[in-house]
């Protein structure tokens, strides 16, 4: 039996950075984000008794049971699928995205939203949207906003198990279809230091880590208020603000964390003062170098040349409100 | 009457950023220095009747009183100055850096430092290094620890009045000659956010500034064990941290204060990136997009020859700890 998925990538708008449960993936603070059009996981599971063992092909690169890149990730995740279902077959994974993989541009996020769509059928587990969100979740936590379509807030929750921390939408793509982000590629290098271990070097060691979740909230309602009433200039003042108080939180990590490169700082000042100028754009980054671009539809083509134009910019991808994750009929084997 | 002084530029191994009294110039937090001996203010005082207003030329260029370069720098410090005298003359500055002005190197600590110490004598009012520091401080925080050579401690202090809130050496630079300070330019540009209004500014909304406050004794007890006991490491460390925290808390702040361009990032990459590989050297950055590298004698020439071949890098300037403010027979008119 195949199965074939696809799933969007987000971009946060309010960052998740922290976990308060490593075994549930259960974050410290909220988050929003919005799931993107242009870039995506493909993914296909096969479900066999032939298999003696899992089997992952990730981009065209195989990973197996026993190597830390499938163990802490997708063998984690397995792990979590077979407990609920109580079923041990083994499968066949293959996954390729759209856009560079592991290099802030949430792969982990369409990664495990599309997994997690295409093993709930493979196992015979059907789930709605909202358990779908909790079951991606478990594989890494902004998966968990890649199942929805559109403006998606993840709740932080409460309780222990999990169960209500979950994502849901907030707005679909129709609601603002105006909206634009611009994926600014500044480098297609892995990064040095992955999301999961990054965070909780930040949890363990930032002076001020408290005080970015206490202030989180403040993000989360001006953000909420913003999409709602279509108020870019808010929507992107909060965001942008969110960005680099997450960084900030970084930086000030012993050891220090540093996901921007020269051409992130090129791109960062640009952006500022363009906008001293009068072409309004926010920028947001994630735990990598690229930077991402919030702008309306009317200065996208502009911001798009110039963008392109800067020193250390290897791509451009425009994009706007996408899909949530949904099944196709194109296998990938 | 001519009076001549020098005073050296100090690197900030802790830094000093926020203060808790704009008049008394008092700041939120102590801060350990570096007085270098390659980076230097000349500055001639003439005290003469026959000047109706206060003459300024810095670096060539004249500032006159109802300009806010001079009324929120050199006027108000004139101001205190004739408070304490109690004599009105009118007088003649001319003032001028080996290096470049107000993009991030310290210009207005060496500055105000030799300011202080030509009209403490062209207003006969002999002042010891204590006293002397005080008054400095009174030009800008940082000039307060340019008096001293080598090592220096800026104390916070307690008192409203500021009596407290000097600077004093911790070790002449004989204790530890090896030391080198490579600075890394990068921008000849004026800072766009000067660093008083920069300051202000992450006091009233940043975040994370309180934790500053409360963190930064951590890291002075921690530079003092180091230079006391010629620990490279630990110094090096902790002025890395130190001042990544402090750049954590401006980039937090609302709107954002940036300093960092492309090449400051190519620099602090370098470091790191060399540093793994065994070549050991920290880090620190003031208000401005310049790198100051620490290192140890032995290992400056292929550091200043690595550092000097990277993108963005306009020069290289190494130094070493260095005097205190002095007078000199040479005017600058």
């Amino acid at each position: 039996m195949k199965v074939s998925a696809i799933a969007n990538s987000n971009i946060a708008l309010v960052k998740y950075w922290g976990k308060r449960d490593k075994e549930f993936m259960l974050p410290f603070n909220g988050s929003i984000s919005m799931t993107v059009n242009d870039m995506f996981t493909h993914t296909t599971v096969e479900f066999d008794k032939k298999y003696t063992e899992d089997i992952l092909i990730v981009n065209g690169k195989g990973l197996k049971p026993g190597e830390e890149d499938y163990d802490e990730y997708v063998g984690a995740f397995m792990k979590v699928v077979r407990q609920l279902t109580g079923n041990q077959t083994k499968i066949k994974i293959v996954s390729k995205n759209n856009y560079p993989t592991a290099a802030g541009l949430a792969s982990s996020a369409s990664g495990f939203a599309a997994l997690s769509l295409a093993v709930s059928k493979a196992f015979g587990m059907p789930l709605n949207e909202k358990a779908l969100s909790i079951l991606a979740r478990r594989g890494s936590g902004s998966a968990s906003r890649s199942i929805s379509a559109g403006f998606v807030e993840w709740h932080r929750g409460e309780k222990k198990d999990g169960s209500d921390s979950f994502a849901e939408q907030i707005a679909p793509p129709e609601h603002w279809p105006e909206f634009r982000m611009i994926a600014v590629i500044t480098s297609k290098k892995e990064k040095k230091v992955k999301s999961r271990a990054g965070m909780a070097q930040t949890v363990a060691t930032c002076p001020f880590y408290p005080k970015w979740v206490e202030t989180v909230p403040i993000d989360l309602d001006a953000i909420r208020k913003g999409i709602k009433e279509k108020n870019f200039t808010l929507v992107g003042t909060t965001a942008e603000h969110n960005c680099l108080k997450m960084h900030a939180t970084m930086i000030a990590t012993r050891p220090a964390i540093i996901y921007w490169n020269p051409a992130t700082m090129e791109v960062i000042h640009s952006i500022m003062d363009w906008r001293d100028e009068g072409l309004e754009s926010y920028f947001t980054i994630d735990a990598g170098p690229q930077v991402k671009v919030l702008c309306m539809e009317k200065d996208s083509k502009e911001l798009a040349k110039r963008l392109g134009a800067l020193k250390g910019v290897d791509e451009i991808i425009v994009t706007r409100p996408g899909p949530g994750a949904r099944f196709t009929d194109e296998h990938l084997f």
